[in-house]
């Protein structure tokens, strides 16, 4: 079927999107009947606009590549603040790609309340609002018939959440354990390498690994934000992120990365949840694991998940965990779930 | 909602389902709203009932472990043969869970084409039918309107299908690989600890992991069978397990597992299947793999898949391959979406 979409949030994750699309137009035609016309856009920097015809979206890169505004290049209702943007868009569904704030979800977690109270499906990358609101929104989602996905929001388009949620589904799972954190790992490499923590965290700045400000990543709130809507979906749970017992890498030494070598260890960032009794328990601490074992085999960028379960013991997943074209994928993956969705409702009902 | 259950083959899978079925009632109802009934069991060995009212699958567990006829202690129509079986069940879903033929898919191919012909869904862990037939049996459950499950045919119930199907859905796969037969790599395993070929199989044997008649493990009829199906949903090809290049691991010696292991190296029997241009070509064959490295790192009889995909890059997938829980959890897998897929059509329909 054809879906309207209206994308709020232009950046590296949305473009990287929009580039699958046009990359992938034909493709996700023949193989999913699936088409997407983009009717809106929406981004602090770049402008809104919304146009039910639907936009180019190569021009739309075009523009947006060059620095230009899309208020200016396009035709439609502009200039429109994100609320007021999916109030006029008549999109199926508000894909929310904007920045993470683990604080207040904000402005995510607003954008998404109204496209859901609107009755419009969401797919989002943005951590926030899942990490801090998850049960609220998935029951807002429920009570309006539209679909909530985030499978972007841990490991990027590495399907984390999907394998949880669908490939594991009748499993109970009593542990989750993961390598959540690109940017950490990164660095605990290079560490071993022979770089001391600052040069190591110089480098994965240099290479865009690492932020100007690292602090989301080696403090360790970015995995704790990842652990959470982990745990979230495998135990039931109402985490929060300030739940998590949290200690990042700051304080490795290269001797500390050293003697666990000659040891046969590495030391990882491990984000862990698990069943406490009543409770779920939550924390992402610097760990020792064996070379010789999965955990010990990720370096660099690479990310992995561990799913404890009763009938099939330890399932591992692994690949990367972040970039625009993984995390488009991602939205991809969801786009296409949806549509799978709502195809399966057309044909079933007809027999 | 309610699903009835025609079951064919009560063996180690059959029983393994059920036995989750029995453990996991209460939660499958409240998790997944899935309330299954079990209208029908048909065995070569215990023997065949349909009872529309359910049968009560304790009691056949029951049954079947003290070596009794599930005819003598159950009423309703009895001493069906599986077509018979499948007509006169008022199933929804067939489970099918017979024995592999990797020449023919008998008996399975039959009664898979039987259950999908009458309008009933199927999932099934058989292999055979997959392997040989999965392009006329998926185009046959389209033109019915219903749905073939079959994630239990590669790795049991580590998602590998599902992965690749849902997880990875909207990606280009370039290439599959994995470590898709435990047997073999529990062999190989044994070999590194200092057993030889011989004395591994034995070991194999007696622990339950290799049949007496182990030709379809070491001759890697088994994974290449798995390669087959993984290669024909990954490149929507028609390949079947004869154009495999095939080669096991009964020529290899001591010599060369030391040999390899003092370079670094482990050798894995790996399936593998690929583009090659207009043509899709698959192996299975002993390859040496460094100890450092996710495959290198799968030992015993654990199994694991790697794809290589446009967006992502490598995704590993790794856990258990066999066993008739892992299986059933495959087989609940299967109902769990199916379900959900017949609940959606329901609820988005309605709106």
């Amino acid at each position: 079927m054809e879906l309207k979409l209206a994308l709020i949030g232009f950046g590296v994750v949305g473009r990287g999107f929009t580039g699958i699309l046009i990359r992938k137009r034909d493709y996700l035609l023949s193989k999913y009947n699936l088409r997407v016309r983009v009717v809106g856009i929406c981004d602090l920097k770049y402008g809104s606009v919304v146009n039910s015809e639907g936009l180019d979206i190569i021009k739309a890169l075009e523009v947006v590549r060059s620095g230009k505004s899309l208020e200016k290049e396009f035709d439609g209702v502009k200039g429109l603040g994100a609320v007021e943007f999916i109030d006029v868009s008549n999109a199926d569904v508000v894909v929310e790609a904007t920045w993470t704030n683990l604080e207040t979800g904000e402005p995510g977690l607003t954008h998404i309340k109204k496209a859901l109270s609107s009755g419009k499906h969401v797919i989002t990358t943005n951590k926030g609002p899942i990490a801090l609101a998850y049960r609220e929104l998935s029951s807002l989602a429920r009570s309006k018939g539209v679909k909530l996905l985030f499978s972007g929001t841990v490991m990027s388009g590495t399907p984390s959440i999907r394998t949880l949620i669908r490939g594991l589904a009748g499993c109970y799972v009593s542990e989750v354990a993961g390598i959540l954190n690109g940017t950490t790992n990164y660095i605990l490499t290079k560490m071993e390498e022979g770089l001391t923590f600052n040069e190591a965290l110089r480098d994965a700045q240099m290479k865009g690994y690492a932020e100007a400000d690292p602090t989301m990543d080696i403090d360790a709130w970015d995995p704790a934000a990842k652990i959470v809507i982990l745990a979230n979906i495998a135990f039931d749970s109402d985490l929060k992120p300030k739940d998590v017992i949290r200690k990042g890498i700051r304080d490795i030494k290269l001797d500390n990365i050293k003697d666990a070598l000659r040891r046969g260890k590495r030391i990882k960032l491990i984000a862990r949840a698990w069943v406490d009794g009543n409770t779920v328990k939550a924390k992402v601490t610097p760990e020792e694991v064996d070379i010789n074992s999965f955990f010990g085999q990720v370096t660099g960028t690479v990310n992995a998940v561990m799913y404890r379960t009763d009938s099939l013991g330890d399932v591992y997943l692994i690949g990367r965990g972040a970039g625009g074209e993984e995390a488009g994928q991602a939205i991809l993956a969801d786009l296409i779930e949806l549509n799978s969705i709502l195809e399966e409702s057309k044909l079933l009902t007809s027999r």
